[in-house]
């Protein structure tokens, strides 16, 4: 029997540990003879563009370095299934699965490839072919349904608390006021924005206000708190989601770029950290930055968490064995058992359960004033980004897996 | 006798290194009795608001954090004394130094400070005041005269490295072809910038375009240049100075911003990798990205270079040497002997050398083309980022060094 891997969706820190999990796991089954990566996700089954996983992880070293390395080594796709079955893509897969006789598939993703694993296993139930689907979760955005949290989401907010601190730090030196405005991923969903609560762990105050999509977004009201932390302390620093919501729903920086989402008529062409950089400056007058973290939170793997890397590893040896116990159409989940001290299960959820839905951060750990969050956040939070890795240096920098002759 | 340190111009990860290596030195000096902080620069000597770094630095954990904290401790400011030393401020530094019976004062900042140094040591000569003042060199731009490097750079070039190098993991996931536009901070002097060379150590072919401040700027060759790179590469990554300069001398962000710099009349509003991502999606229409690094580059202390902490600490240490032996109005600068193995001395020049003047990457290091750089480049930078510090870890996060009443 072969097994075939893909990974799919938006890069995390975590995708390739949990490859290297399947691996692992699979590498130890005797049961299991060839271990396929399919190339760039689904479109590498559709196209039978596979590679054999032992000829790229050669030895142990291959595998840690693998598991330290951010992105998706096997490539990833966008690419959603046809709802009609008639689809002749269904038929290359299969072709694919029976030429190279792959009679299990995992499918690392997010809300889109658990959409993937939910036809294709109902697709196999019902053509009475024997291929097992497996989901495995990844997402820095942390919005999958069925699971306490989401591989890859740990590393990312270990990153964006580090760097928000240190961002502190830098704009704390001179003597004016100064407001800073950090600008993070999740376009529905604030998880990772509401994550930079931890720093209250270190003691730290920043940031002092924390914006998500979950709590509805007004200028005044952001006007008006800023306003007021400005008296409070020297260098105020704002947490921002990218998808920040007015109470009609809209994205506020599309607002802006109609001009048309508060009072003052502002009307600004860019993502919102630089909107509200904008605006405090037209409004207030002060000093003021904003900064995007762009990509680097998904992919700083130089200071992923532990904890994070662990669980992917294992997520990814879970999935081979819930697989071979003949579970299909499943997503392999976290579930807490409790925070402290930290204890989580790995359990399969339905994967149709997840596919195509969306996690949103509780209202209820959002303060009545929804500019912060509560203490049961931290306490959700902070085991998620405990443990630094030993990374592998040369030349002063971190050694990345490549495959050379890819590369 | 007393004696006194303060920092100065914008942050870096090494500047409070650098104040340790002050206080380790003063503090195995019998001579030596009370060490002073001034807060925010100069400006509090001007102010004779002083701290005594003993009630801060009570233990050598204290010390440590402080050696791995970035920004400044005790502010910083951008003021320049006046020309004129009839005026009043001049007397005010010499009251707090002589209420305060300080008879040294050490000076941590860049070419703007090192104009202070200047000033007040031509200043104490003439009216024979005894008070020695040694500048100490810090900025991640390493435009200083007069020395090898200056510390901070070192952090901030692995900082971006190892940056570099997860972004490129990030944008190569697709199948589709990309460009990303790194936008790193250096106004006229290209080093950080044309440090990512580092990379080709570790066998990255990226970034595969690098453009400096140094090198005239054309969009025209631009377009050129991406255009060829996407014909051999998938992801194209380049690493562009904030401060790109067209050939009449002018800022070409600023020039976006007239739409006056180049053949097709564009016009933006933004920095020049937000002005490049554009033009670039305008004229190739592929998938493109911009990232500013901003302030991240001048603060991760937490990848930070142990070589380059090391040495910051080392020309604190040196700079209250060189004090003791009678010098004044000196810089300490590192000169370097080696590049493998690499060895830098430490020694005094005058900081009128290096007042006010910026040392600009040089000109033979840039390829024909003008968007590269050569090996000769690479074998300078790459000693400068070696090493890894143990950083202090407290609930997933860095501890940084901060003081309970102020913060």
């Amino acid at each position: 029997m072969n097994i075939a891997a893909a990974q799919s969706g938006g890069p995390t820190c975590a995708i390739n540990a949990s490859l290297a999990g399947v691996f692992t796991a699979a590498s130890k089954c005797p049961e299991i003879d060839k271990i396929y990566g399919s190339i760039n996700g689904i479109e590498g089954i559709i196209n039978d563009d596979l590679v054999d996983m032992r000829t790229i992880i050669r030895n142990n070293e291959d595998l840690e370095l693998l598991k330290l390395t951010p992105s998706t080594v096997l490539g990833s796709c966008r690419y959603k299934l046809p709802e009609d079955e008639n689809d002749e893509v269904y038929e290359s897969i299969v072709r694919t699965f029976r030429k190279n006789s792959i009679d299990m598939f995992f499918y690392i993703g997010g809300n889109d490839s658990m959409d993937t694993v939910t036809k294709l296993s109902k697709y196999f139930k019902k053509n009475n072919i024997d291929i097992k689907v497996i989901g495995i979760p990844k997402t820095i955005d942390n919005d999958l349904m069925g699971t306490d949290h989401t591989p890859g989401f740990g590393s990312a907010a270990k990153y964006v608390a580090a760097t928000i601190q240190e961002i502190t730090r830098d704009s704390s030196v001179y003597s004016v006021k100064s407001v800073t405005i950090v600008e993070i991923m999740g376009r529905d969903a604030g998880w990772l924005t509401a994550s930079t609560c931890v720093l209250k762990a270190n003691d730290e105050h920043a940031p002092h206000l924390i914006d998500l999509p979950e709590a509805p977004f007004s200028v005044e009201r952001f006007l008006e708190d800023v306003r007021r932390m400005l008296t409070e302390h020297k260098a105020v620093i704002v947490a921002v989601s990218e998808g920040l919501k007015l109470s009609d729903g809209e994205y506020a920086a599309e607002g802006f770029q109609s001009g048309a989402n508060d009072s003052f008529g502002h009307k600004y062409l860019s993502g919102i950290g630089k909107c509200l950089e904008n605006i405090v400056r037209d409004e207030i007058g002060c000093k003021v930055r904003s900064i995007e973290l762009n990509v680097m939170q998904r992919c700083a793997s130089h200071i992923a968490s532990k904890t994070d890397i662990d669980e992917s590893l294992k997520i990814g040896e879970e999935a081979v064995k819930t697989a071979l116990s003949g579970e299909t159409g499943k997503m392999m989940a976290f579930k807490r058992i409790s925070d402290r001290p930290y204890f989580v299960e790995i359990v399969p959820v339905e994967a149709a359960d997840v596919a195509n839905k969306e996690r949103l951060f509780p209202k209820e750990w959002i303060n009545n004033q929804g500019n912060n969050v509560t203490t049961q956040a931290l306490d959700y939070f902070l085991p998620l980004i405990q443990g630094e890795l030993n990374i592998f240096m040369k030349n002063g920098m971190p050694v990345h897996f490549k495959i050379p002759s890819w590369f």
